[in-house]
């Protein structure tokens, strides 16, 4: 099997990373224009590291209740190390969490040139589809959205993806009974179509802004004396078939 | 079950980490300086910032070979998504592949107030004890771990746990037959003792620091055109029973 | 949150399985008739027990070479424990390596009151949707499918769902240029359909069978002297930016 | 790299287990014979299949509120696939949850020639050492490994690590304050390390008895209208640092 790669190259104790030396890196280079680096292949400009910094903060944790959190923190709970733990809720990232800045992002990016916004989120509509990066569970205005669009706008950000956005948000609001406010997944998605990501790199993005806050869960579940994390017989409830002989 | 944290509040749509809003958060702070809060609880100083962001950089990659990167690659191959991937690269850091900065932390935490040194190393040896942190495949010196404490006696970071990893391989160089460097794993482990972090959250440093990478590899492979990564005839040998009958 | 369940209820160090005491089914019941049960809800007959069996067997190992044996072998080999090594392999399990049974049995289940096989697989091809659970990467007929359909016939599983996938192959070979014999996990998806099975849980038919297999694979690793699996300098190649200054 | 194994062999269409043509094992062995022997490398016998028939149904499953089945379920509500949402439920078996088989087994097979068991148990209990394999919740008998000890007698496979195993209940009990049965986990380790499997396989009984449990969960859950599993507000407290200014 043949493994090719453009990220990096490891030789002779010299570690070379898109071309540039990893000890330079080291000593000159923040660890968000790195990232950059590793996903784009070229370093960012001062605006493109604001906004990357603005994108991964606005993940960093959203409280313990997320699937995520009370994943991680369950498995570790049960005597994992903290690798284990994290990997398991990466896996609680499923469609229904953290996926819709990649929807979103998907959505902008194949609908960039529709001539006719309106006609478009009315047919979705009708169709009964849900659109990607709309609602929020209380709110009927998302504030981190629209500090992501605040951003955007000073760094140069707020483009083609991110009107676009704002557009099929009207369009929605006119003919939906409830307010559907452009949500954090959504504001996330467009911006970093407007800063030329492909959406299938955007989970990405949510997962390395998220990381760091499971860490933090894991480690104080680590230092918690809660014991192993169960269902109490109070809270599970078995609606099966009566006992029976065999 | 009672979930209780101190990292974050989600309420009314307002969130709040370790106290701060995450919207004022987004618009002021860099991700670097939040991570350390989520991991600490209070905001970095200048040079708290600095060092982190050598200590992450420095995890970034490690080239394509590494087993989390060669898993990742494999498990998105087989048609998974990128969180799924990622999850399985994480999985493969077991206790000979990231683990040495959490040995390399616990170490010198636990033997931070031993006199002797030269003792403490020598018994080691007798008793075959490899001690974390310490060795290279290749090189006789690590240039990454020269880096970061280069950056740490810039920052003020290089103390008495950088000292006693110094002390140590001096002890330990004296005695071996073969040239031990204090590796990148080992500089971390003792530079992120001296910033006060506990050894058991500094595994999740170089996991932090790796996942971006990771996910860079996941996307090059989903961009690929590799198809099912699975060994060829060549690569696998069956040593087993003969044919027989039942 | 409300955790409510059909298949057990743990009271008073009594363990109720779906509505048998557990001791009895230890005592008096196979393990394959308890899967059987856990997952339909009610004991097999006879015949239904040596379907199974044939079934799980069917998946229960194939080489080293697979995804899945290569991925758990690589995690162990970093140092995990059995459980995690395991849990790494099975997420190698995506689209493209032992989902061609769910794909094939929502295929049968789908189509099974389709009165026009010869157009619906005509449409199919011209529409070069790739028919699930037909072709091989080397054989022209499959010796798997056709003893599982051996066993189907002597068991009376061989119904509608198993005609259909026939009928398809015979259409499906007459306008194909390749010889695609239906394989394994095509029998495998046309008889858990006759047995009444719903496809969504297909897949979990293939890992039951394979979770042994894999534990095989990892003990085996443990065992061996191999050490970290991760690429040699001469499988990975740069392909990437030329050195450059930061 | 070298990928070695005496497990299987895929070879022009035709598959060998262990030897055995996998045709065959598929018309003429069961599901268990065959686990038996991918991890022994022997067909068992009669006695041999009844008892590894006795050991799965044991770890079938332990009702909805273990770390596991809460996980796996958790896992796909977050619009998982079923093989993501097993993994995760397999990641929640650490220390605290499954691994006791593996420790009773360790346990027992490392002490089976110890002449002083009276003052093995005395010396343990006073360096307050936790005897893997013993104590019970709530109950002072644990009904499940009686009913494998029955079976264990009537197969053959009550031997000299069982025989330790109610040595060791015994000298325990004699000097504990609180009631400690040997449990299922003590008596399975007991049993598998009497029909000469190595501790270091034993989680892997554990886990393929499971696995179809989980499987049952996943897809219980999967056909709910249960919707994204996460706490409730009510479920989850705050208790840092109050709101404070940038």
């Amino acid at each position: 099997m043949r493994w090719k790669t453009a990220i990096s190259h490891v030789t002779d104790g010299k570690e070379i990373i898109r071309g540039y030396n990893l000890q330079d890196l080291i000593q000159k280079k923040s660890f968000v224009e790195v990232i950059f680096l590793v996903l784009k292949g070229e370093l960012p400009n001062e605006m493109e590291t604001r906004m990357m910094n603005a994108l991964f903060t606005a993940s960093i944790d959203h409280g313990i209740g997320v699937s995520s959190a009370m994943t991680a923190r369950t498995v570790v709970s049960t005597g994992n190390s903290l690798h284990t733990a994290l990997a398991s809720g990466i896996l609680a990232m499923g469609k229904l969490h953290g996926s819709a800045i990649e929807d979103a992002a998907k959505f902008f990016q194949e609908n960039i040139y529709e001539p006719d916004i309106a006609s478009l989120v009315k047919k979705l509509k009708d169709r009964k589809v849900r659109l990607p990066g709309f609602g929020h569970k209380i709110l009927s205005a998302d504030p981190r959205s629209q500090t992501l669009f605040t951003v955007a706008k000073e760094t140069g950000f707020y483009g083609k993806h991110s009107e676009l956005a704002v557009k099929v948000g009207e369009e929605l609001n006119k003919i939906s009974s409830k307010k559907l406010p452009l949500n954090v997944d959504g504001a996330m998605g467009a911006i970093m179509s407007d800063m030329g990501f492909d959406w299938q790199v955007a989970k990405g993005f949510f997962i390395i802004g998220r990381v760091p806050g499971l860490v933090a869960h894991i480690y104080e579940e680590m230092m918690s004396d809660n014991g192993l994390r169960r269902l109490t017989e109070e809270e599970a409830e078995y609606c099966g078939q009566e006992e029976r002989k065999l």
